[in-house]
């Protein structure tokens, strides 16, 4: 048993290396590539993902996950090696069930997909990738159904990025969510809007950097595990617990837009620098679900660096990075800036709270289109309608329209949108949860510190890595299911003071 | 025949895939990567590595080979198709030969002979390095005598580097060049000194960047297609055609190290850059030996980068770049300190005349190990009595002496050094023949403009890639064999006026 066990793990670090190298090509592409490297690095990265694909689905990985059934059934659910069988199992499980002929023209279209929408959204043209989307719908149908036996057929796309979510929970938990925040959006915009000019000053750039590493050093992001480089869309990427690095982007005229991306971008990597060590290279070495991971961006993003007490402590500092901007500028105009709420038109640019609009609206519409319910070609009016009922604004075009999002281009329809608002959901609930176990959290944020909370962080979500599901994690850390109120006791607290509500 | 030739090249372009990766992370290892990245990214490469060679020593590819010899042999020896075929069988052929076995204890060995070295070095420790030197002895003559049938032990593994040159021929080659570089290193060096204070003053390192990437972009390396970063020790590597990155470093307090390093990494950059396209992702697509490559570094450092004509375009840029600390310096100054001669103990830091004598004292001391001539326990006196005898110094102790150089500690003894010398020759044979095609080079330098010179390396040199084996290489350009005339030719006429020499 214990020679199987082995050999599940040295073929599991194998695909790992491969996935590894994959990634550590990606991030290159994105920072530094030069323009030339682009044709030969995109076949590179097809070769690695194929071959990793390959040497997960061989046979031989199931004989393996077949003959460690009993060792797995004999070890406590919790046990490590026992959870790496489990989760080793269900991605063998969801991996051999699609065929590599399906899987490879579904790739093929995705490529050529996300290509037109590159072209097609400068010029504005929704008729150009038309045709990309009907057969990306007809596509995300027939990977569907290679997973029979689902409620919903959203389900298993769902799966893919949060296991264990199904349409009918997300649905309910986003309907009762909506009837909460529709009206708290209205009473906002009824006031005055918060005057953010303060942030539209120009930032010189290496002080921005400067700050934001600042801070995140001070979250407990470990610069000797990571660093942070410069792309056009920002991201977090992990070549190993000992290497998850970040991206950024800065405006020099709007001083939220990289600091806040930085924090948001540190939460997700502070979670997979967080891993369990001894998961290195192996299936568990992860966060577990897109929901779960976006709770830990979103934590540090906005539970954090966008709270009252942390701006008590750094707002001096940020004053003394910036005299010339910020010198003049108090405390009091400044934390509502960078707490303004306003109806808008992109989702990545929206507020805290408008945020879970834009989501919903999206993760309606692909339920709407995987159920015949809406056709492709009437994509447009139906987002448009949906801004305008949801958010009270209408985009003059379909670039910041229906074109303004990756996703649906580049991927399945269905399963892309729910982990962003799933997330914030989480976030709040986990930190209260943190709160109450360490109730001088609070206070150690507004003087700069943050190791109790971190340190909390570690023990209860990251390093788990994948051994729970988002649902048995959340029931393990705060002894019941997903629930929305903390993060409506957080909105309303927050911005009932913020916009002095009743 | 098509459908092998096509089954051929999709497997040769996977193998290229995975060597290209490991290029990548091993760019990124000593470029970016964190210092938490060391342990993972040892095994993803490791991985990458074993893949690639276990995919190329697959019978299946012998059995496309001998299926694909009719039509080589039905096709010009210079056919694209026929070059393929002939240069893959050799790798085959000499990858094969090799079991699995050995090769893992070889690079196992390596790995911990690399580590020993970086440590012993730094504390003068020869002894704690000498059993793994023992060694790395056995196991190059272990290596080699799977080659059987050679003439001396060392051919096969200077085969590895600069296929088709043996033992004999480079020691007839360098007995004659020492012949001749002895007396014109003693003539030198009876000589006064030149004076090279003026590159001893501070050069604020931006501004070297910024003038070592003018004068490569002048040289025709394409950033387009390529990029410049910072290492401890500079190199080139290629990802495919259309990305060869080079990296330099800098001395603030030394102007030529950072300057000439950049013009080196260029050299070995645009011949890789200058491949035939056609040959992108195949084994035709890289230089053909070590000696060929390091023509091309050599050439645009040294022949092009320290010559009179060149200053006589840059010196008044570089002035203008650094006013304070060259605005007073004449030409007539800054151009022999540039080309200063004088015996040391350092390989990397000699001037051109006297680095060959480094070269060949390594070479000999190689092949005295290899006939069981002298034993590593000796090595460190010989090294310093090489050094009394042909250069006149002395190194104080072994950290400069026999630890300097990191090749034998991380690779064969055998094979390693014989690129740099045959590099210096042919870089002058090449350049010889170039100006003999277009008279108007060395003017064409003095303007500033190496278009003439790039497009006949390009043409003659960097097209054919592997196509031609190196003496294959110099037959078609020059019409005759290796010869060291042109390069004495080039020290003596311009060290003779230099230093004014009858």
């Amino acid at each position: 048993m214990e020679a199987k066990l082995k050999e599940l793990k040295t073929r599991l670090h194998e695909i790992n290396d491969l996935n590894a190298a994959a990634a550590v090509l990606g991030w290159d592409q994105s920072t530094y590539m030069p323009p030339g490297g682009a044709p030969a690095r995109a076949r590179q990265m097809a070769t690695l993902s194929r071959l990793a694909h390959e040497q997960f689905t061989d046979p031989a990985i199931g004989r393996l996950l077949d003959a460690l059934r009993p060792y797995e059934e004999s070890r406590p659910y919790d046990d490590d090696d026992a959870s790496l069988i489990r989760v080793t199992r269900r991605d063998y499980e969801r991996l051999t069930r699609v065929p590599a002929g399906f899987m490879a023209e579904f790739q093929t279209h995705t490529a050529l997909s996300y290509q037109a929408w590159t072209e097609a959204r400068p010029r504005n043209d929704f008729k150009a990738v038309e045709p990309m989307l009907e057969k990306s719908l007809d596509l995300s149908r027939r990977l569907a159904d290679y997973f029979p036996g689902y409620d919903h057929i959203a389900d298993p796309l769902i799966a893919f990025a949060d296991y264990g979510m199904k349409t009918a929970d997300v649905r309910r938990v986003f309907d009762e969510l909506r009837q909460q925040l529709v009206p708290l959006v209205k009473t906002i915009t009824a006031q005055p809007p918060a005057d953010d000019s303060c942030l539209r000053q120009p930032y010189p750039e290496p002080m921005q950097w400067q700050f934001g590493e600042e801070v995140i050093r001070r979250f407990g992001y470990d610069f000797q595990r990571g660093r942070q480089d410069k792309t056009h869309h920002p991201f977090a990427t992990k070549f190993s617990i000992g290497d998850v690095r970040i991206t950024t982007r800065f405006q020099e005229n709007y001083l939220a837009e990289g600091m806040f991306s930085t924090m948001h971008e540190a939460g997700h990597a502070m979670y997979e620098q967080g891993v369990n060590p001894a998961y290195e290279g192996l299936p568990l070495a992860s966060g577990t679900s897109a929901g779960v991971h976006e709770s830990q961006s979103r934590l540090w993003e906005n539970l954090v660096g966008r709270s009252r007490g942390f701006w008590e402590y750094f707002y001096p500092r940020l004053q003394q990075v910036f005299p010339d901007q910020l010198g003049q500028t108090a405390l009091d105009t400044f934390y509502p800036a960078v707490n303004k709420v306003e109806p808008s038109l992109i989702r990545t640019d929206a507020d805290e709270v408008t945020y879970n609009l834009h989501v919903m609206l999206r993760f309606g519409l692909e339920l709407d289109m995987l159920e015949g319910r809406l056709a492709v070609r009437d994509l447009p009016d139906a987002w448009q309608a949906g801004y305008r009922a949801d958010l009270g604004v209408a985009a003059p075009d379909n670039r910041d329209g229906v074109l303004q999002d990756v996703h649906w281009f580049a991927g399945t329809i269905g399963g892309s949108f729910q982990g962003y608002t799933l997330g914030n959901i989480l976030g709040a609930q986990f930190f209260e949860q943190a709160v109450t176990a360490h109730p001088s959290i609070p206070d150690e944020i507004r003087q700069g510190e943050f190791g109790t909370l971190h340190t909390w962080l570690k023990t209860n979500i990251y390093q788990p890595g994948r051994k729970f599901t988002a649902n048995e994690l959340v029931e393990r850390v705060t002894g019941g299911p997903l629930r929305i109120e903390p993060y409506i006791r957080y909105l309303t607290a927050k911005y009932g003071q913020l916009y002095r509500l009743a």
